[in-house]
């Protein structure tokens, strides 16, 4: 994934979030270097708070290691906000929960099939 | 204010907030040239939220441009978050809602005596 691709993919769900009543910011960089754990992404609505983490993936899977989930859970932890991958697979995004993802060896699996739509994640 | 300074105060901030049960995370850059707006900090703890625009004065008195307050008055609305001005006066945290800021003719001012010590704004 390039470095471009991957803040433009970023940029536009952070549009897609405002334009949908919520209140969103990306965090530019990778986060490497930095104290405490951060998402990608972050949001309200002052009903629901979305800490997401952003991966592009051409193919209909998409995995990630156990440290990202922690990461990742950790700041949602803390902050109180649900913790999402959000996985745009070839343009079509789809919303994963930790509890959609499946186990794999070495880390966790998002497949496609069992992502949920962007208009599921913002409702009630 | 030099941007060092700057950058300095509010890590030792997001460290403060972290260390106080919070979530927190400081957002780079100036954020000009950014389409939507963003608080220098957003920190929550799942029961409070807050956003805070972070600001350094040597002197006792700040003040602030009515589209500083409007911008971060604007995300905190959307995003179900308290706004704060937190500035670091002569090496002392204070902290102000928008109510606590007077009405200048061209803006606002923060001072001093009228501002919320740390403790205060992160608990109940």
């Amino acid at each position: 994934m390039s470095y471009n691709r991957g803040r433009n993919s970023e940029t536009s769900l952070v549009k897609k979030l405002w334009e949908n009543g919520y209140g969103a910011l990306r965090m530019p960089g990778s986060g490497r270097g930095q104290t405490y754990p951060h998402p990608d992404i972050i949001a309200g609505n002052g009903k629901k708070y979305l800490g997401i983490e952003v991966k592009i993936r051409a193919e209909d899977r998409c995995y990630f290691k156990d440290e990202e989930i922690e990461k990742l859970v950790v700041f949602c932890n803390a902050f109180g906000a649900t913790p999402y991958f959000a996985v745009r697979f070839g343009g079509r995004w789809r919303f994963f929960k930790v509890e959609d993802l499946e186990k794999t060896p070495t880390g966790y699996r998002a497949s496609f099939e069992r992502g949920q739509e962007f208009s599921e994640v913002i409702g009630e």
